[in-house]
């Protein structure tokens, strides 16, 4: 397929790079960040733009990857009739693309992408077109580039999606960084926690963490966890998501 | 080196794998569940017993990896003079052996450690002895089984690795598992998830995590946010987490 990829930053490089590894041609990168577009631009065998007036009209697919509320703005005025237009937004509705074009919907990644990383990770991808024509454009396009795609029914389930990513994703990240700051402060190596970090995370491939939670809380270790309470009186933000975490913890069995 | 291993749970069952597979010998499983310290000697190739009145007296070293709280019933009346005696409790001072003999000390696995694991996980060791006998004994043992070893320097050391894993490991373990019951609860699939939670374990290998933090509430995303906590008010628990949570990410900036 003939695409145009709307944004230069993480989903548009990352689903950028996939796209072109899929044998799909990439048209134009358009965006506002004239180094960004021209390097993503180039990594991808492309040309770029700066303004949405200066955009290829002769693509099959356009990608709007831009941040959720930049959408709105790239949208403005923007008309591509019989062509297929989607955004990668979990939390933005379809619709918002209904004056833009007859086919049109939603193309997630349901994946943490930064553009500095240097594989390509495996990305779940949910589609969903409002009519046959972007249903099935976008399923063939999701299947070039991942072994998991599902179509997503509605705005409602995408945004249930992100909800539970946020949860096993940004919420972990910032225990991990809370853990890191942590140990810094206290002179201790955090890459010591790393071999702890992987395990736990592998372990989803064969187990519900339901059924897979260790440490005091879960055996309801008191004096552990009052030694540890105290060892956080100097970390009062610390202290605080170690309590609320540990009760919850202890409230699932 | 001849090995005692008092104890039969996921720590016992674990470093005795490691420590057969490094070519020492296992004289010896005690345990009081029967069924679990005749399958764990079974396996490293040795003999169970049930009491600690019927202990091996020939080994070098006795590894002593029960629970935190029944480490004091398995030392009533021990006396083991001129051997090695450990546990590997991260929250119990090695002090409490004291008493066992004059060579003792701690032997700590920093690791999640199941024994229904089919593979063995990297373990880094962190191990601390009273004496040079015993801190030399520990450190030959400890490099044997573990490419990441280092002296604990004192039980609080150990204490805030404890407090630390405790973030890292049964904190991401139980978002995790609020991140299952609320996909259960809505009908979505949490093994969509996996890629993501993967993704953003590795990622600590190359990239601080203070440094990879996404989402919504790092952008200070609003609309976004009150879209999910909408979602979340039939699920008081993760809306209370997710609140403490995407304030504490916001802090962090």
């Amino acid at each position: 397929m003939d695409i145009v990829i709307i944004g230069s930053g993480n989903v548009a490089a990352v689903l950028g790079r996939k796209f072109k590894a899929a044998g799909h041609k990439i048209l134009q990168v358009v965006g506002r960040n004239a180094s960004a577009a021209s390097a993503l631009a180039y990594e991808l065998d492309t040309e770029s733009a700066n303004y949405m007036t200066l955009l290829n009209k002769n693509a099959d697919v356009y990608i709007i990857a831009v941040s959720d509320d930049a959408i709105e703005k790239v949208i403005t005025e923007l008309e591509l009739p019989g062509k297929v237009v989607v955004h990668t937004a979990a939390a933005v509705s379809k619709d918002i693309l209904k004056n833009v074009t007859e086919h049109y919907g939603v193309f997630y990644p349901l994946q943490s992408l930064r553009k500095e990383t240097s594989s390509l990770p495996d990305i779940p991808v949910f589609f969903e077109g409002n009519d046959e024509v972007a249903q099935k454009k976008l399923e063939t396009l999701a299947n070039s580039i991942s072994s998991q795609t599902s179509t997503s029914t509605g705005d409602e389930y995408r945004l249930k999606l992100h909800v539970a990513a946020v949860f096993v994703s940004n919420f972990t990240n910032h225990l991990y960084a809370l853990a890191e700051s942590y140990c810094k402060k206290e002179g201790l190596d955090f890459r010591h926690l790393l071999p702890l970090i992987e395990e736990t995370a592998l372990r989803t491939r064969t187990t519900l963490p339901s059924q897979s939670q260790t440490g005091p809380a879960i055996r309801h270790d008191t004096e552990t966890i009052e030694k540890h309470l105290e060892l956080l009186k100097e970390h009062p933000r610390l202290k605080n998501i170690y309590t609320l975490l540990t009760e919850s913890i202890q409230q699932s069995i």
